[in-house]
């Protein structure tokens, strides 16, 4: 018997989409009933998440506590989350809930610890950075985190903001293989994607080597932890 | 305030993945909280829906309804099914829930008769055809329908199967322009992607003149039944 996925969505709902495609695209199926029960809950309703962490906006958390409920009032029997910048609520809604909820960066933490990985670059929104989420999951497993310098973060920004989510700027004119070969040179052996539309960028440039996409990951875990066969070994 | 769209799905899992998809791009919105709120059960427990209306297979109905339930009891004040073939099963989840449920096939047919469609294609599985819910819903719309003929609904289940599903064949070994120059020449001015997997394959083949993809229709309709605005005035 599998056990059912709750998924704290909508955070934002592209992003809700992209985690289900990947589960589904992860799992080993012959047909539908292979794959896994999932409830996912696109809860638009939930307050911003950067807002609230760097400028003092309306707590996110009751309603994420609320929306897992619901999940678990529904038959969910585990959770997760498809926002990197959302686990910094994490602990607050684990606690408020009886059931598991896996957690994306200490996951991706974990991946890369397996891997012998002793110094990875994050990328992320300067949110993700300063919320201090994957600063904190990366000390959990040893490994050490390099960010890009102000300069390259401003270019990681415009590249998740004007390139991928306003389509006024084309990919290519960010220079990303630049901004990767300055973290190798200052020790990165890896390359976290540490929001959700930096695997969608990455692709469309056909980047791919030594990345590591945390949606991935935690699509890749929660078919396992559901108790379904994975359709490839690893997340990578 | 909008309402919550419940989706009943697993029908499979990619299908309610792609209908997510589209509601999300076909909605107004600069900002999370503008997207509809949405519950969607991915029900991988609902019994094979083919395999019960040609082959005396087991009903899938109990579980729909019990999902509708499920769906209904989380706050859905309203249900879709991105599933053509299940909506043979419609009229039964409709009677057991107090809420509304939007009708892929007539809701389509609907979107063909405001165009002035007379007379449209269906082009499905034969499973969908057999079950009757597009011969209903466009005879309740006076509209038409064609069908293609065996060899071509033959290779019509092929591109389905083989190509898009099973990966194991190209699909532009498939004679699609031929198909539907003939139907076309029996009467057809549109043509109704009616399986979840034609819209993959049209895509692929950059065939988009006088296609209606039911699951944008429904996913354009349920957006606006939600209260929220289309990002396009149309589902065409």
């Amino acid at each position: 018997m599998k056990k059912t996925l709750g998924i704290l969505g909508g955070m934002g709902p592209a992003a809700t989409c992209d985690l289900m495609e990947k589960i589904v695209a992860l799992t080993a199926a012959d047909r539908d009933q292979d794959h896994i029960h999932i409830l996912a809950d696109v809860d638009t309703d939930i307050p911003d998440r950067t807002a609230a962490i760097l400028h003092g906006g309306q707590d996110p958390a009751p309603e994420m506590i609320a929306c897992a409920g619901r999940l678990r009032a529904a038959g969910a029997d585990f959770l997760i989350m498809p926002c990197n910048t959302a686990h910094y609520f994490y602990d607050r809604i684990a606690a408020a809930v009886d059931i598991p909820m896996l957690h994306m960066p200490r996951l991706t933490a974990a991946v890369l610890r397996e891997a012998g990985v002793k110094k990875a670059a994050v990328l992320a929104t300067d949110g993700t950075v300063r919320s201090g989420v994957y600063a904190e999951a990366l000390a959990g497993a040893g490994v050490e985190p390099v960010y890009p310098g102000p300069e390259h973060q401003a270019l990681i920004m415009r590249l998740i903001y004007d390139g991928v989510k306003g389509r006024k700027l084309p990919l290519a004119d960010i220079p990303v293989e630049d901004i990767l070969a300055d973290l190798r040179r200052r020790g990165a052996e890896k390359f976290l994607l540490a929001c959700t539309e930096l695997p969608i960028a990455f692709r469309e440039l056909g980047i791919r080597e030594d990345c590591l996409d945390p949606t991935r990951v935690l699509a890749f875990s929660a078919v396992r932890f559901a108790g379904a066969r994975t359709a490839v070994p690893d997340p990578w």
